[in-house]
């Protein structure tokens, strides 16, 4: 293998540019070359890519975002998208390809592999930490401490007006960030899609801590289990408490990573060099008992992550 | 006089903390003795109150919110309310009070003097920065710093993705909040309450500004001025690009305190202290060309505060 | 058991106060009674301590330090003073003691219970990282986090005037924090006291790199290794470039805790009850394998934890 | 005019990127072409400049550093290096020079213009707020924030160990940064070079506060007055206390800006480009009243600011 290519797809977070800065550099170190390919499966198609050196990658190991872009493209979607795109792989030498990105993105690397056989590695990215095969994805610890600094700065107004403030956040069809947020933060209920919740009860458990003293009350809502804004409508009207919505956003999907995702995405993307270089083909990288290891790309697609009870249930006790 | 009371009333704002350990502190080195009333003038109809010293005050500097609390009084706009506030002044023997808030707190305490003849000052409190009789108030350089982290942030995922981002920001009927903050962050266009604007010129900029290559772009709305996502489905439906709205909300008036926050409340609040020991009797402090002073406290209902227009056209300037 | 017992002990981390709130509310949810101990083993031989109730560990999750505080114990190190903490062993009807600190903490539960046989459960909480039988201690990952953000702000200026920086870390015998901090702040090389280090090749590395266009270089030492002050005299006086110094000291055990030491401390303030009511004497909580385990509590303190080569390459690598 | 020249020189500090942003985007704006100069007083030397466009101050306002660079040139300080520098003029045809900086570039501009008669305005950019003719430069608001934000981090582990905390802090001949960061972080003592201090008087004030209960003291040290790590040592040999010795070192001079620096930047910048449309020879911009003004440029250099005693009377009173 003497050329490889790299390429930042699906949602953005915070720490692919350090993945792509330890890509870029392990493969260097191992004589390879890179070529850096631009707003993910868009530039692949439209052969917006080149190459990298250590320089390409030098101080953006702390910034958000990512530095090959990203972009969503219907054209790789399809047949002649993608036979376009195999074209520049030949047209570019390309032997290998990593995907930085979410399971979307792996899917759409899975289909490649299997029409044109260049290998793949997919490096799991994105801040919802949806992904199965994966007990961390880059970007996540950086949200949830994003979520957690808006947790104390509210909790700051809560106290002194004893409200209850609504936190909506982001996960897609995943409570990953809520529950983890909610349960760094001290929230006192946490609403995610994998578990039905009542309203009465979540507003039972409100009034038993007011009457208790509690000075406020927070509640994180990921955004697949229900809108912020009905949440505090519901609670409103159910107990007459005065409550106030805030909608973090794409917030949150910026920031400096955090020293985690930082290191996280630095093993991950040297890791996915050293698997193209030993002839894995259609695999992803995984973090699975603190440990950095292959899997099969199609974990990531089939099959969806189990929220962990065990941290649900703490967050409850916790919370009383 | 030896004995003077302290309350903070409205929105709560960071730094109000500050004030009232500088309020405690300044007295208590004069020989005075500090009353401290809790949720503003709910407390203060309600006798909830009771005598402060150095260690009430202790370790409170850095801390977001206001221990007194705050809270909105109905009571004491009728003349009853008044009444059996005015029985708590006899009762714990008060002879001056600092109210920390806006410009609606500072309105009840001019009704309060002119009618039980109690010398009260105002020490502004707001991150609205909208008080008249004074260039800043406690809680807006907080706030306008908590504006431009998340401006910062977005920035990281616009670039990204080469989209347009709407943040919508506090500030009430002012756009001073959008303006500072649009300015420091380099916002593309920011909508004020102040000025009429139009979404024809906006989206010009915006696609004048994608057209030369800009990769982002960020407009902040001014609650007064529109609806966040209302401006962001104009946008989207007159230009074609891709929104993303995000809604700050209360987040804006927590956070640890700035150094010019602290300093700010500080100096205001041994101002206050100051003032009612020399006799003043209806005023407020203020920061007049940087320099701590006494004002009459209805200027800060009387009459609005113009924008800034030379830093609203140095924006639009600098964000060519 | 009915009543059980938590302090913290030595150095103080961010988290310890998660970690109290935790073994407190736990321990309630079961029905137990909980004594907080202050000053560590101080306040356990001089009686200081008293019951803990749900409003005790209310709005302290985010805190730094420890609100029960820790000391370091002379008189528990003697056979006298270890016989009055038993008196108060039975004067307050302790079942079971959690023992929040690091691994002198834990040598010295060990030893009470050897005499005494109170049961006891080490919950591993140091900045340092350095416990055998943890992947991860409290506080560790906050303190990263804080020598990588100083790395940012170095950057800024050590771009700007091309010069060579060394940063000074905590870690006492332990390279952890230099290694992983160095890792995620892009380092140009790290010194810890697990490996010799040349400063020979430290100064060719950075000769190298200047030459390449590299306009800063930030060196990493960890204080059991070398002085800060040392180190950048001999690279001064080696290669003639310019050399600042920055000793964070005391900075790198305070700050808000990140979300991961929150709910690694939640985790591990919860498994320490439970431990202690499923029986267990004479153990410590660890992170192993992204699991919360049991462990004995003297693999703690016996045998020192080894530097993790792999990471140590991977920082070499990727810094070329 | 047609075309004029920008240079950052000294040390550099948080903010000056805005204010080469508006330099630029100002000049831009009004017909005039920019050459921006590396590297300071050197690239003037040695020809390392070129032109510059809206693109090349595209996303700096929010980093630190500056992208000109800075440098210390002797060349510049000897009638050859100037003569090269003028050379320069002619050849690039710069036809009025900015110059952000300190007192000391202040002075060299001065003596460029008194040589070559070219017309230069300096923009005051240090940390250390210690210039004549302006009571802010840019950089001081943030440097300050870097320092409370240790200051907080500090207390934490103060506050649990019961210790004496020394901070030695930057700001050379000049006690702002010391004076203002230890108002607004509530510090119990604080040493600045404009003021003789009595170590016996700190102990006493120190004996004093823990007597009646105080957890913890924070002494801050300004780099001109003392040796951080000295006054540690007086401390311990006078009172018996335990002190911890942090030096934070080039850390201030780093970070993101805060809202105040890049408003002030913005308007400096840009204040000083209308100022050589309008003539100014030999001037510099400065804030006074809260009002950006022309000033002549000398006031920089002739003449020492003096410390602001009511602020340090007022840390004094909110420190007992």
């Amino acid at each position: 293998m003497q050329r490889i290519a790299v390429l930042t797809s699906g949602g953005d977070s915070p720490g692919m540019n350090a993945a792509i800065r330890a890509v870029v550099r392990k493969a260097i170190y191992h004589g390879l070359e890179v070529i850096g390919i631009q707003r993910g499966f868009s530039g692949f198609v439209e052969a917006d890519m080149g190459p990298m050196n250590l320089g390409s990658v030098a101080d953006i190991i702390h910034r958000g975002g990512t530095i090959l872009r990203t972009a969503r493209s219907e054209e790789f979607k399809t047949p002649e998208g993608r036979a376009k795109a195999y074209a520049n792989v030949q047209r570019f030498g390309i032997q290998g390809l990593v995907v930085i990105g979410g399971d979307g993105s792996f899917k759409g690397a899975d289909m490649f592999n299997n029409e044109y056989n260049l290998p793949v590695v997919g490096v799991p990215g994105t801040i919802d930490n949806d992904i199965t095969g994966t007990e961390y994805s880059i970007g996540f610890d950086t949200a949830i401490n994003t979520v957690v600094e808006a947790i104390n700065k509210i909790r700051d107004t809560a106290t002194s007006h004893e409200r209850t403030f609504i936190l909506e956040v982001m996960g897609r069809e995943s409570g990953y960030i809520a529950l983890m947020a909610g349960l760094a933060g001290g929230a006192e209920s946490i609403l995610i899609p994998e578990l039905r919740h009542s309203m009465d009860e979540v507003c039972e458990k409100l009034i038993r801590g007011y009457k208790r003293g509690k000075l406020h009350s927070i509640i994180i809502v990921a955004e697949g289990a229900a809108s912020g804004l009905d949440v505090g409508k519901q609670i409103r009207e159910k107990t007459g408490l005065e409550t106030k919505v805030t909608i973090l956003g794409h917030l949150q999907r910026g920031g400096t990573p955090t020293a985690f995702d930082r290191i996280l995405a630095s093993r991950m993307g040297a890791k996915a060099v050293e698997m193209l270089m030993e002839g894995f083909r259609k695999h992803m990288v995984g973090m699975l008992e603190d440990k950095i290891v292959a899997g099969a790309l199609d974990t990531a697609f089939n099959g969806k992550r189990p929220i962990n009870m065990e941290i649900y249930n703490l967050a409850n006790i916790l919370s009383i």
